[in-house]
């Protein structure tokens, strides 16, 4: 597949990619590279590089796939520093949430002889950092790529065969497609994640305890949701805003529509709503993106 | 503690009590009886009572602790029915997440010699019915008892004991307190889950498959909270309607703040979101209310 492939940024995403490949031997050499001094430590006591690197240049410049997993805020400045120092023919890739902003700044740069081809696992913990990646991360779960109609067709199954090695399924479609879906699927979920965890904390110091004792009851649920790395957070909104205040404006309007029923107290059309919620629960199972396991206390 | 209990509704919580109760082995006999016939077929063929009742006056008329564990809307039918059977001077409690109706309800028919503590054992998974029990339901949960003031202590201690014995914290508290933070703990984040769920679905059925598809981005853990039993939250969205209503404005007005900062692409103002909700999860995982484990695809 590749001789080597360098991940520039290792948070979560990136040291789980350098584990789901040295566990399954697709990639000879895989160099990982922070730019924060303490993430560069922890690469070298938990042996996260197989060789250590000390610059970006150094890096990439021997790599037939870089792959940026970085937050979205850092990454022009990562492909403004990597551009002269790319191997001639190489892919380059991220992982980012949203597409739109991360594709334009490499279009904008205009690379020779260099395919980019965005990735999107749509993969995570709330838990962020180099110690926090799992070999298994992408196991059963779906990568999307958006790359430009003009990328060679043999690029684009190289790097699919790459997500496949780390038990990935992978599918193709447009960076539009791409960010309109994710907004629904991840980016407003977390948006009325945090915004339910702020409501419930209110402003009472006193009530704060009670809430915090008795939040098995359902709010435990968003608190994991919401204790997702912020700096991405932060960035995905901002990249994907348009669509993600398009998002909101809908749920609103049905939580307005959902208010009435509940002051009207009106049975037959809260039963409607809770019917269809468990219709696509079941949908979501039926398509393995979740077991029907009960979460008893979450084990 | 109790010679004789018995669960009257027999879903989840019944089952989970029935087989908790017979795990410790705290009460001699434990009598179990639904209304509906085919889970009475179940509590036969799964062993889940002591001995076989027809009626609900024979289930009651010896039970030192009455427990009805049905849905809201049928507790009062239920009340009336047993009210001339109960055993003098035993006790009457129930699990409802709402206290403010099933109280009133009691109240109004002026039992003589009968303690009514209510109970809401704040445990729970999406799962409903008679199979979905387990006898480790409320270990390590809290249970919070509602009685009056004029109820006798040793009672107040006897149904302690008995949810204790189950490995269950014990919290007792006013009625109003009780569904003032349930309505935020856990009433407003199941609306909230179920709105999320019915934006997201939207109404293209070509971009339904998508969202199912990659709903491991944050979406799939709203509709494991969305697949909850319909008829007990239809109930408790009526009868809790006044204090929802009033966390559902709350959350609105956080949600157009929210949405603010995400169109003005406020960083600061979206780090501050994000960074309380970190806090707040901090919290509940050092109150014992959740596991730091990460959720690495719901294993």
């Amino acid at each position: 597949m590749f001789e080597q492939v360098s991940i520039i940024g290792c948070g979560l995403i990136g040291s789980s990619v350098f584990k789901a490949l040295k566990k399954n031997g697709s990639v000879k050499k895989v160099i990982t590279f922070d730019n924060d001094k303490s993430v560069s430590e922890i690469i070298k006591k938990e042996n996260l590089s197989d060789e250590t690197v000390s610059s970006l240049e150094e890096a990439v410049s021997n790599a037939d796939l870089v792959l940026i997993s970085t937050p979205i805020s850092s990454f022009e400045s990562v492909v403004d520093t990597i551009k002269k120092h790319l191997k001639p023919a190489s892919i380059l890739t991220d992982t980012s949430s949203v597409k739109k902003g991360v594709d334009a700044i490499v279009k904008k740069m205009n690379l020779k002889n260099i395919s980019w081809i965005p990735s999107h696992p749509v993969a995570g913990t709330e838990k962020s950092g180099p110690k926090a990646g799992s070999p298994d991360l992408f196991k059963g779960r779906w990568t999307i790529l958006t790359p430009d109609s003009k990328i060679k067709d043999s690029d684009v199954k190289k790097i699919s065969l790459f997500w496949e090695s780390m038990e990935s399924k992978v599918k193709i479609m447009s960076v539009e497609d791409h960010d309109r879906i994710l907004s629904l699927t991840s980016h407003l979920p977390h948006v009325i994640a945090y915004n339910i965890v702020k409501t419930a904390m209110g402003d009472d110091e006193k009530m704060k305890k009670d809430i915090i004792r008795y939040s098995a009851g359902g709010l435990r649920d968003f608190t994991r949701i919401a204790a997702s790395n912020p700096t991405m957070w932060k960035d995905i909104f901002i990249d994907n805003s348009h669509l993600i205040v398009n998002g909101i404006n809908q749920f609103s309007k049905n939580l307005d529509e959902f208010k009435k029923a509940i002051t009207e107290k009106d049975s037959k059309k809260l039963l409607e709503i809770f019917e269809k919620s468990r219709e696509f629960r079941k949908a979501i199972i039926k398509a393995g993106q979740d077991t029907d396991e009960p979460g008893f206390g979450r084990k």
